[in-house]
């Protein structure tokens, strides 16, 4: 089949690469019909997260199931489905308590990442192709009703449950602000998900003007970040949002959405950081009464919940969608998306 | 000053009565500008709840304060506020705890309900009126931005915080099914009340046209009361709500809403029922594992954050009036509201 | 095999029943070692509860894993565990909220409890008897560390879970004050659960002597049904509880833990009813703001924490124990624990 | 009156300063009759925080109103009361959600920290003294029962709502393991808090022998440092601890927690931090789906709680106390507790 390979930084190819087959009993296999590319690949195209060259990338996934394992007892052939992004088995210690993320028997294993990041189950291939293998596919895949279509579907794989993971973490009360740094794709899908939870607004902070539209177009306030800080000031009779959350990954989005918090409030991170440590203002928080929360989304335990805001339109994220590329073009589509070309936002690919 | 007064069943006679004045170093009055007619005054108007003649109407006011008790100091003369229905102290055991309607210092006084709702404040006149007196004004009236105009600022008063009160008590997560049994003026506001807390779908039941029709308008799914059980089960893959919320205050209604929700969900009443006791089915709700919820809703702590919401645009009630009346018309307003004429929902009165 | 066989009101036998099999994949059979009698058994006891004759009781049991179907992954041969008394598969939409006792696969089944009450599974044998059937045994058993021996590990397959639950419900804060009306096997294990929520005190009502003593030796302050609600309030300055829990199952046991309930209180019920109504004061819970909460327990989410809570100390069931007789005597059993002869408490059989 | 007056690093003096008088109408007078040394007044003593020389320390007092202004209606002359550590208003957007140490009204002012710290107070004297002006008195003094002497009541000045503060940050669910660091007397607080909340274990982090031992009396499993980590593993099946708290203030004991905190666990800073920043493993963390949460602990929204624990019997923090002294020694005191001669625990002042 064909696959989009990392072969190093800004060099990815579609090419052929094996078939996936059937490994364990619980696996699947899954005909891909749909795959985003993620903010968090560009980490891997830039070089700044390590990979085996050969990899393929891709961890957003919808499509069709091929073939199941004979452990598999959820699934059949030909049903439409969204792969999690993240494996899980559904009933370890943490997957009983909601957090997949943090799954015993997968490892927390993430398609697409390389090796390690594949946890116990090592070579995990991406979903920018024409057909993935699915480990635990009961807990990792997800039916979808036809209300769902592809496009929509896509974003349930990961930046969907991870702005909404994001917003869960803010603990967002009906009245609060809530202020939220980044409005790329992940940002944006935590401006929708922020709404779900009654606040009586949601400033949205970025310092490109078309990002900063369609932030306004799905409600919220928009500000640009040089004068973010003031105007979250003035919007909250001077106390700071209830709610920060950051969705940018880097130190000074961080810095901000910490200064931009109320005392007594909460700075909730969904950014992928390509480094490891953060200068923390531990006195500041200290006097502050913070709360930080960080994590990978617990995808697979949010995905039943959006499937039916979704199926029932309560939500639509088509409207991020601004490239939808044939999977040959995946080169291309990373250089777009990559770039910010064309108000570049979500970008998916089309095997 | 003219006070709309409860003569008996049937009439109200809009009269003379005398002028309020400051008794307390707490209190404060308050020129009403705007007042409300609740469905829970029907109940004094049927004669169904005792009242003693010569009492004045009503606990949904707005207003200006015309001068305060010394002992007031959140407060000054020339403010716009909304008085709370309930009187509360703010600061005992309950008001703590966010319970003003268990106030130890008030004993859970409302305006308007004659001598014994009053608790142990005694005599609390109404506020279809010209004026009234405020105790506990510091946790009772509460200011309110340019942003909310009268005819907004009175859902405050009463009605939004109790449809809010019903949504937070049906503890209602991102993704559930809402289903509201009755769509009169509190239902509505039970309907938009619920929508801040993520469903994906609120389902409202009625058997009147118009209010279905104007629940479809707020964003419900809307069901006739003859289909509802079916649909209900339809919409939710044969489980039931999540939450069920009664907003009419009668057994047919509450059997309804306990039978409506699904095994594990919440049954959360707001309706004012005029009966002392209800058949219980006990041990179908033991096999369900439900939580029923009922009681006065805490107004007063609900107030701050919906006036933020409505503030910041996030909720807007008034699309539920549909009368605004001098207050000298306030008999003629009751007779509309209790008769459904008109396409009655709130009606309001402007002193 | 021997069973404890129901041939009608007051008379069980103990009498040869089929040995019993593997029927599903997901079958695990257990050789029973401990079993309890329950209060809930009263109710088929006395009649009060339907049952077919033939049926074999019980719903509490520890054992060995004597066989697994194929579909079985996470036990094995020869391993202790203690049995659910409710059957659930751990992955359907109520089981991964913690609902397993809506569980959708099995509807609900409990052993032991006659055909109807088996849900979907029909014919469900009960645990006083030398080995059971447990249908979708991954989620039904429960390995057992060796630092919980079976005479404490029988408690986790119902009524510890069961007073967990009824404090879960309860929703204790520290500092609270709980009442717990009834204290027989299953309110005393209400009160231990209680305490695991921080209470300043927990008061233990019931009317037979020792009864209370035992329920004060666990900790609770313990008073006499006729004094329980005037006490009550002197221990609360008069609000009255913060949470009551009911652990007998009938109307009088009920109203008290009504009445005996603060000012937004809630009401916990885990006493079974042999009744299907209950004649509640709506009128009065109104203006009380009351939650009420009632259902079977979530037995097998409850299983793990609790198992936790005794491996390390922390809780300790077995003062509880009364009597520990040969499975052959399960008729004598029966007789002394329904007459609460020789201050009977739980009462446990040995096969 | 004499006070302990800071007058240079290693240098307290006790001397005669100015009476304490009624400033404002809220005010009260307290005549201290017990007072605490506080762990953070050692950053003051170390010169590690900057404070005002002449400034009088301490911000643990207990003692018996003699003179409130003409705007307190809570409170009399001769009732034995203690003042929290905070003084906050009850009122502000902060106080009414249970944050005071938010105050707005007070700008979080706390007792004897100098004049930066006092808040929008300015020069806030202390309370290792004979006497203190005690601002906003009505939300920052506490009536006491006769239930609780005064050694235990000055534990509910600071330390004991620290840490409890610290336990409920942590979110602790019954049967959690819970790890702690630091058995000084804010270390030993948050286990006997920890345990309100029904964890299966408590394991106590210190290297100091004694400290270790007053730990296991108190009910925890007593670990050294050098093994910590590693017996947290072992007790925890391999996951980590569900719950961490520092309780020291530096950067090792924080590394500590983080890394001996599970996978989607708590870290619950109360330590308090001479330094400003912390060099945070966001990467790490990430991974990890860390919560962590730090801030000066909101005592007043506590010290309800806690007084109605200690005067039932379920708390006693007496057991912490190594040292009762004169309030003329305390130049010794200070000496001794800041080199845990003696098993120098808590030490307190008598005036």
């Amino acid at each position: 089949m064909k696959g989009t390979v990392f072969h190093g930084p800004h060099d990815v190819r579609v090419e052929r690469v094996d078939d996936p087959e059937i490994k364990t009993p619980t696996d699947a296999l899954v005909r891909i019909t749909r795959a985003g590319i993620c903010g968090s690949d560009l980490h891997y195209y830039h070089g700044a997260f390590p990979i085996e060259p050969g990899f393929v990338l891709g961890h957003e996934g919808v499509g069709v199931i091929e073939e199941v394992g004979s452990g598999v007892d959820r699934l059949k052939k030909g049903q439409r489905v969204v792969v999690s992004g993240l494996v899980a088995c559904g009933r370890c210690f943490f997957c009983r308590r909601g957090q997949p993320s943090q799954c015993f028997e997968s490892g927390s294993a993430v398609f697409g990442y390389g090796a390690s990041a594949a946890g116990k189950l090592g070579w995990l291939g991406g979903e920018q192709s024409e057909a993935v293998r699915v480990p635990m596919a009961d807990y990792t895949c997800y039916p979808l009703p036809d209300a769902i279509d592809d496009d929509c579907a896509v974003f349930l794989a990961d930046i969907l449950p991870t702005g909404y993971f994001g917003a869960i973490n803010g603990n967002i009360h009906p009245g609060d602000t809530v202020a939220i740094f980044g409005c790329g794709p992940v940002g944006l899908c935590a401006v929708m998900s922020a709404k779900l939870f009654g606040p009586s607004e949601v400033i949205a902070v970025d310092s490109i003007p078309y990002r900063l539209d369609l932030a306004r177009k799905l409600g919220a306030f928009a500000v640009d970040t040089e004068t973010a800080q003031q105007t979250i000031l003035d919007r909250t009779e001077g106390r700071g949002a209830d709610v920060t959350i950051e969705a940018v990954g880097n130190d000074t989005a961080l810095t901000s959405a910490i200064m931009a918090a109320r005392g007594g409030g909460t700075v909730s991170v969904i950014g992928v950081f390509a480094t490891q440590s953060f200068n923390f203002p531990i006195g500041y928080a200290f006097m502050r009464d913070l709360t930080f929360k960080i994590g990978l989304a617990n995808i697979n335990a949010h995905i039943p919940d959006l499937s039916r805001l979704i199926e029932k339109g309560t939500l639509d994220p088509r409207p991020l969608i601004s490239h939808i590329m044939p999977l040959t073009d995946a080169p291309k589509a990373y250089e777009i998306f990559n770039a910010k070309k064309d108000n570049a936002m979500k970008v998916l690919l089309k095997p």
